[in-house]
């Protein structure tokens, strides 16, 4: 608490995104330095400047088949009615591809039209042309052609023909030193022990990876303490020996967020904050005539807040365009909401359903950075937009190959701890096929079904009337809808308890009267209404439970929250109990089905989902996991 | 000429490629090797099983924002009207961002919304709610939950997830070693003397910077010589070492190409050629175990050959997807020939012109390497298809990002070496732009321009009858189109002649009375019009002419040709001769001029590449090589 009076600058600038950038790359100037390294080592490297050739390839004539050459003139009698006979030496000789065609030959005939008489004769029925079958002196290659310009990016086959003409080393753009400085007291290395406050420091190593595949070179300091003095002396430092310095986290408006002032005594700020979301609390200022990016210490503001002055950084060095994403245009499955005078960046996972992309967005939270890893694309929401509705059109831009995209089955309504063990097998069995999966709900599931916007969803629903799983519920919402509700699990539904079940709970009662927090699924999920179901039949309500508004998506969830906290209790599914190592107290045996489009089901991917699904292998680890059991020889379900 | 006798094996199978492949990917087996590496060296290595979290991150409930942290049901009394104050201690803390939530504390309010009264006490005057601003554990990630499925290739933000778990080394795919081994007494080193009949051998340090793309580790062998003892031995010991072995050259039918008949003896064939050009002649088989891959010579041929049959056999061994390459429709700009029974992969270059892509074949010549190099896609016409009209559709896959080829000013028509200043003066200037240029000559350039097919085209065509340049044709050819005709260059064309001119040549008449061997250039272009026009002004004909056949693209190809006969004369400018230190006898100052669409001469592009043309730093720079005269404030050509 040593810093709790530092000054506070709790309001950041707004600046427009382009505008810094901007700034900042024409306070770069025009570095471009140049080093000359082996032609072989240069895969992925920036030439610095044209390269001519230096010879021609081939550099002599050179026979381009494999047979005989000779004088073309002496050929002109041959015919299939007067074969033609010629002895070895004066009348040809015998070439293969690539040999040099001595004088006074001037053409070659192939190998397969050419009859051999004896060792030292051979006879043609056809006469050769001038120079037929000879590659000329720079076929291919002409001394002092430019082969490349400055500025391109070199692939394999481009160190073959820099070689072919002798060009053993080249001149290419040097790559940036970037050096990348991870500061708070927070911040642990990756393999201490962990306490409560404690984070593992990982951006370092994320944005060094970046600065490599943007072409430079990263330097990773060490962690560096929450100290003014400690961090002036290293940004001071890195100065000297870096093109571009990175600072992670402090550039923010906390209490010890002091970089901005740090380098405003020592260099020079030009914007601290701009007007795009996540990433927003960004420093862009130059220190002893380096470039100093301060990004924030959220993971996804600060991948961001990288790939918009960082990436921009390193190609202006290496004097190359920066290279843009593939984008395509989407439907949206859900609204999106943004606010005015700020771009939004949205995470957007998108399937290919119908023939048609759909995209919704993943959380819009900085700090959950798996969002960033299962992203397939990136909504921009320019300033001036307050967002789209759903079923609207948008660009996005790719984050995978759409490829990737277009052959994954979208998954989505509830979350089974089984779909990530399917993922992985069908995986194993055809590589380029993949589930996406989404943890949205049974209900919202449904509706992804309904909308188009999913090849499956995970349901289980029970209907309080007729006290069956799902079939009232799809009959009711995909009444004129061609569905096939495929029986996949029965699995065990209960109370999530911390080791030894401190408080007895065994039943909705006793969540109550023992005063247990609860912790809660979202609003849709199958565990949610079967929980209000429990309550209904009890006669409780939603205010007689502590901890009814917080909302988990996933059972996994619920059940760490359990496991840090005494009083916890949830519902959800025995394998999540297990994992975390709860008590677990059994409520009801559920049938979890998988809802599928007719089209998706009959297609070839359904088709191998199936079976997969019905493997003994399939079954086999599933069962291992406990609380399940797959449908033996399943039917389709009948739906009204 | 040891081998002369070496049994010949003529003829090649024509197996379909796609059943060469399956049979050489069954012969792989299923060989995933995992190797347990740091995490943070992970980039691009490809995950050998789920990943499964090894702990929650956060860890803990965790402050999302800085601010205090109070105990919500405690604060419901605030409001404007009823601001409530605080103590520190017992009912607030201060958390920064990231910070545990100590007990009983649950939620924080932001620090913008807390009024600091003094030291130890704050006033405010809206209530929270429970669990406000708060991480819950595992909000990132849960404990248990799969993070990746096997076959995952990992990303920068990947590794971050991965050591944010704790998970200091993962377990990835083994890359598999590829063994490559070039053959022929042809080849030497590339820092070598070069005598005809020796090519450098690059073959081998471009499939190994493949291997290395595909995500393989390459083991360059040194040149071994043909000798079958040699190259015996030589596979018998990458078998040891390898996964995949390369052998390159010999897979033919030539007087050397014995490769197969080894392989045959110490091991297994399978296939000696496909259907497929070029890249037909490759072997595949399987020596004591390990799959090897004989591929041609030719480069061209051994890229594709590679690509068809390596890059699989290395994605599987990682057990991942083949990527596939976009793909995109284009119009062809000139008919292409395919023989029945066998694919064509043809080499493109892809223009955007007119809001539409327009491809055109490169030279289909298997040794060319630079035609690889400068495609921007391939077209692969299928085994049944004798191939396709001038101006039909067809789908090409894309060698270089679609964004590149948007941005690229298609360039075609004549020939001069100051195209290559400007392409490089532009991408200095520019780097998001850049010229793509073919060289078809002025007859051509014209008809591309009509057709749509490019922006600009330089020409330089003389009329006999008006002895003007250019206007003529343009007015004849392109009538009813909006173009414009921009002077560009005034230079010299003259006799290019071996140094010392041997043979006195100052005129045609010389060069038909000398019997020099003239080198032409293509039909079309306008140094061969201009040589016909010499030729009808002197009543000669062009049987009168020594090699009037000989054809070449470009003018450093006829000078590079003259260059290597003493007897030799072609026709060309100034700068070639130069080049490659030929004498020169001018014969006509010519005005070369660059054709525009009208569109593209109005376009932002067209803007930007005239004011390069106009630079004093351009103008200096073409004069500087010398026989140029850069047009001074050009204004276009008035046309009919």
């Amino acid at each position: 608490m040593d810093h709790k009076h530092y000054k506070r600058k709790i309001y950041l600038e707004d600046k427009p995104r382009m505008e810094a950038k901007r700034e900042i790359l024409e306070a770069f100037g025009l570095p471009l330095e140049k080093e000359v390294i082996p032609t072989s080592d240069a895969l992925g490297r920036v030439t610095a400047e044209p390269i001519f050739a230096q010879n021609s390839t081939p550099h002599y004539h050179a026979s381009a088949m494999d047979g005989v050459a000779v004088i073309a003139e002496r050929t002109y009698s041959a015919h299939e009615q007067n074969p033609l006979r010629l002895k070895f030496g004066e009348q040809f000789c015998h070439v293969d591809t690539g040999n040099a065609i001595p004088a006074p030959f001037d053409a070659v005939i192939m190998i397969e039209n050419v009859d051999f008489i004896d060792e030292d004769t051979i006879e043609i029925i056809e006469p050769a042309t001038p120079w037929q079958h000879i590659r000329p002196i720079g076929e291919d290659i002409v001394q002092e052609e430019m082969m490349f310009p400055q500025g391109h990016i070199l692939r394999p086959a481009d160190l073959g023909v820099l070689l072919a003409t002798q060009l053993t080393h080249i001149s290419v753009a040097k790559k940036p030193v970037v050096t990348i400085i991870p500061t708070g007291n927070e911040l642990v290395e990756v393999n201490s022990t962990l306490s409560a406050g404690k984070i593992i420091e990982f951006n370092g190593t994320v944005f060094a990876n970046f600065v490599k595949e943007w072409g430079g070179e990263p330097k990773l300091h060490k962690i560096v303490k929450d100290e003014p003095e400690k961090i002036k002396a290293v940004l001071l430092e890195a100065a000297e020996i870096s093109d571009i310095i990175v600072i992670n986290a402090g550039s923010s408006a906390g209490r010890k967020d002091f970089t901005v002032h740090i380098i405003g005594e020592i260099g020079e700020v030009f914007t601290h904050g701009v007007a795009a979301r996540p990433g927003k609390p960004v420093i862009l200022g130059k220190i002893k005539g380096k470039i100093v990016v301060g990004v924030p210490g959220y993971p996804v503001s600060a991948y961001l807040a990288l790939e918009w002055f960082l990436r921009p950084l390193i190609c202006k060095y290496l004097q190359i365009p920066e290279p843009r994403r593939q984008t395509i245009t989407v439907k949206l499955g859900r609204r999106i909401v943004s606010g005015m005078g700020a771009e939004d960046f949205v995470r957007m996972n998108i399937g290919y359903v119908n023939g048609q992309f759909v995209a919704n967005p993943l959380t819009r939270n900085a700090g959950v950075t798996m969002s960033y890893v299962r992203a397939d694309g990136l909504l921009i929401v320019p300033t001036n937009v307050i967002g789209y509705e759903q079923g609207d059109f948008a660009e996005v831009e790719l984050l995978r190959p759409l490829e990737e995209i277009k052959q994954a089955i979208v998954f989505c309504g509830s979350h089974d701890l089984t779909i990530d063990l399917l993922s992985s097998q069908l995986k194993d069995k055809r590589t380029e096929m993949k589930i996406v999966s989404s943890h949205v709900g049974s209900m919202a599931g449904i509706m992804a079904i309904r909308k188009g916007e999913a090849h499956v969803a995970g349901i289980h629903l029970l209907d309080p009337s007729t006290k069956q799983y799902n079939i009232a519920y799809v009959n009711k919402l995909l009444a004129s809808q061609d569905v096939v509700l495929y029986p996949f699990l029965k699995r065990k539904q209960g109370w999530l308890l911390p080791k030894g079940n401190p408080l007895a709970i065994e039943s909705v009662v006793d969540v109550v009267e023992k005063q247990a927090n609860f912790v809660n699924r979202q609003k849709g999920a199958g565990t949610r209404i079967l929980f209000d179901m429990l309550l209904e039949d009890a006669n409780l309500s939603p205010e007689d439970i502590t901890g009814y508004e917080r909302e988990m998506f996933t059972h996994l969830a619920v059940a760490a929250e359990v496991n840090g906290d005494k009083n916890g209790v949830g519902l959800g599914i025995y394998p999540a109990a297990k994992a975390m190592r709860l008590d677990f107290v059994p409520v009801a045996d559920e049938e979890y089905d998988l809802l599928m489009t007719k089209g998706f089901y009959e297609s070839e991917s359904g088709r191998q989902l199936i079976e997969i699904i019905q493997s003994a292998e399939f079954k086999e680890q599933v069962e291992k996991i406990g609380g399940y059991v797959v449908v033996e020889n399943a039917k389709p379900k009948c739906l009204a």
